[in-house]
């Protein structure tokens, strides 16, 4: 467990209401850790801008599951890359939402990411990464 | 399954080309199948706008499970809202990525998420919203 | 002017180190002025859910200056609308930049955004807005 | 001018009911318009994953402009790079906007628009940003 520092922050009263109302609305009882999620968030965003970062995603799809193959195309994929886990869901008659974790490079997440949404029956597809090299 | 429409597009031949080396490259077979995905995702952009619109979504947590009350409080949240599913990720030691899967309102899964993200112990929120109203 | 209070935040020695590095190449000198500007920028972000927060905006236009009646449509949509300047680069022999710069209620710089941007001739279009309710 | 060809795409009768609607309420007069746009804002989009690319953007920035040396230290920054206009709006007695418009390399413009954002006195800033090498 790392060490903790206690640093000074000069905020202007006025600012520091307006975060402390939103923090208490956000469900957060210390303001430390409200400032140290920012201060993670700002580097997470700024190691996803290199390519060979560590990260872990999860990939969102919404698909027809009647199409054909796509779950065996969409498997295969799954297997040949850092996929982690993933997990399906059924939406509606026609619909299922399936959620994959990936965890491994920026690059190479992305790059799958891609593949996976480009497949002939998914209708949605959406990406959402994290840097963990912090 | 809905009636199949066929619509004209014009689109400058070097727009096209473009077009064509990008789909390629992401794995399209088709490039029908890109504009509807195209068209799709923007729909469900504009739909999110909306407070009340059906969603589906993922939350991403990466917390250090060594925080105590953290897995009992997330488990709480969870079965306090429209939680589908959740799976967890040993990351290392301390770290861990808990992905929750969700369906519902706009606006409550907005909440819901800013709550968890807000929870002692958890390092990184991240929300990932898809509308399925179209 | 607003007081300044000086609050006392706990942070793990690594993350500090981190963040130090991050800012500093940033061209930060102080890093209250960093932590400031990252509790602004949340709060700016939070506002921005408001539809009658006020804000500031810059919509940047890439279009065609040869499309016959644009500049027309465009100048009108300004007069009507919130803009307080705007400001026109020439970038090659058919493209041309347009920045105008609006201030008003987010909901109304965001429908006239969507009308500039679907005028013909305008090949791209991106809304940038600020909360200035902070 | 390019040479514009004409393709033919299937969408499901519903889903171009959905996008027939959206377009209009936008403004558009003509579902080739809409067509074209997308595909160039997912092509900017790529692009911009290339630190490489060309690219025009505007950089916001709200600052205090009783903040001393912040002025002379913005405009020395601007000298230095690829800017080629600058807007300044007056916000209210303390506030003013400054819109900075600049062409140039995506990693250089995402390097200026940083240092910019740190500058003592800036409150707010924010860098949109438009490849344009399609």
């Amino acid at each position: 467990m790392s060490t903790i520092e206690r640093v000074g922050v000069s905020v202007e009263k006025e600012l520091l209401g307006q975060f402390d109302g939103l923090i208490e609305k956000l469900g957060y009882t210390n303001r430390s850790e409200a400032v140290r999620d920012l201060i993670r968030e700002r580097l997470s965003q700024e190691e996803l801008k290199n390519p060979q970062a560590q990260a872990v995603a999860a990939v969102l799809l919404v698909y027809d599951h009647h199409s054909v193959h796509l779950s065996g195309r969409l498997l295969e994929l799954q297997h040949d890359h850092d996929v982690v886990a993933s997990t399906h869901v059924h939406l509606d008659h026609h619909n299922c939402l399936e959620v994959i974790i990936m965890r491994g490079k920026v690059k190479d997440i992305e790059a799958v990411a891609g593949k996976m949404g480009s497949l002939k029956g998914v209708k949605l597809g959406r990406l959402n990464i994290m840097s963990t090299d912090m």
